[in-house]
């Protein structure tokens, strides 16, 4: 595979997913650090050479760049066993990745981020009007992921795959964004599960 | 393939993304039509036996059933020239399916339900606060298509894919949720190429 770079922001969960696969895999990445809180996303030269949508994560693929963090996940497993090699199971777990980006990661994603980085003092009118439904939002999203995996102990077939990696990365770090995680038992054995799969590295490695 | 029966609301762009791409595959498909607006994808046998996520739409493959419009196109188009035989421009595609669920859909297509299906006279506080954010990230969305397509026929390579079926959806009616298509003439073009394909049906269909 050619030289692989990650432009990033290593705090986000985004990132770590592609870092994570790439990781399980044993694929070597390079990796770039941006501030977002600077704007050095939004930056011109970032815009016109690595994303025209101003957002990390990007992984770049020789000459080529890749926005989107689940896409970079597929592109690297593709073809690998983290990419399920049943046509069913395939789409399923791209049910899972879609189903992280809607009904996930706005709401776990951003509360932490508003929790964590922005700041509970320094919200805009329209964050306090739409904090109470990414809330509500956020809750569902872990019980139907808890409620999905009580009798199995992966999200998609019978082994990790880019699903669990995608669900993951925010999950596992949900309490910063005010969720109970000790609501979601079978979530947190989900968890431990994909901590022990060889190759896994922690968010903050 | 299985019989396949999509679960949906007819005039939801995630339900007809299934639909057009069945028919530009000729693969026939039976329709089984929920009212939203009545909540009959909330009933307890709806979230019990076709989406726990109490969403439309569903793809059921026999047996199974696969939420999330987007894995739904892949499941149906695995294998055709709907999906790049190149691994980049595979996971391409994939970059603007999940581009259009996070970056469009919350956008231009909530616009449009909002307009269209519950009445600006209605609309809760929350979604007034939420709705500058709205109309500005949905045409950054439009305009960083059209910027996109100005050197280029399709969304990824060199001919039609699920990348272009996802996103015609809802921008080809995103005149409904108040947007100017006028104002990007190059997104005009490529939805007359879609248009133009052979297999191609209309939303209302």
């Amino acid at each position: 595979m050619q030289t692989l770079i990650l432009h990033e922001f290593a705090a986000s969960g985004n990132c770590y997913k592609i870092r994570l696969t790439a990781a399980l895999l044993g694929l070597p990445i390079e990796r770039r650090e941006y501030d977002i809180m600077k704007g050095e996303t939004r930056t011109a030269n970032f815009l016109a050479n690595v994303n025209a949508n101003g957002r990390i994560p990007v992984l770049q693929i020789g000459d080529l760049f890749l926005p989107e963090s689940n896409a970079a996940c597929f592109y690297l497993a593709d073809g690998t066993p983290l990419v399920p090699a049943d046509r069913f199971d395939r789409a399923d777990m791209l049910r899972w990745m879609f189903w992280e980006q809607y009904s996930h990661e706005p709401n776990v994603a951003t509360l932490r981020f508003w929790h964590g980085w922005i700041g509970e003092a320094n919200w805009t009118d329209a964050q306090r009007a739409m904090h109470p439904g990414k809330v509500a939002a956020g809750e569902a999203a872990l019980k139907l992921m808890d409620e999905h995996l009580a009798a199995r102990d992966w999200l998609v077939g019978e082994s990790l795959s880019l699903a669990d990696i995608a669900l993951y990365a925010y999950t596992h770090v949900a309490e910063g964004g005010g969720f109970r995680l000790a609501d979601t038992p079978n979530v947190q054995a989900w968890l431990g599960r994909i901590e022990a799969a060889p190759g896994y590295v922690p968010m903050d490695a």
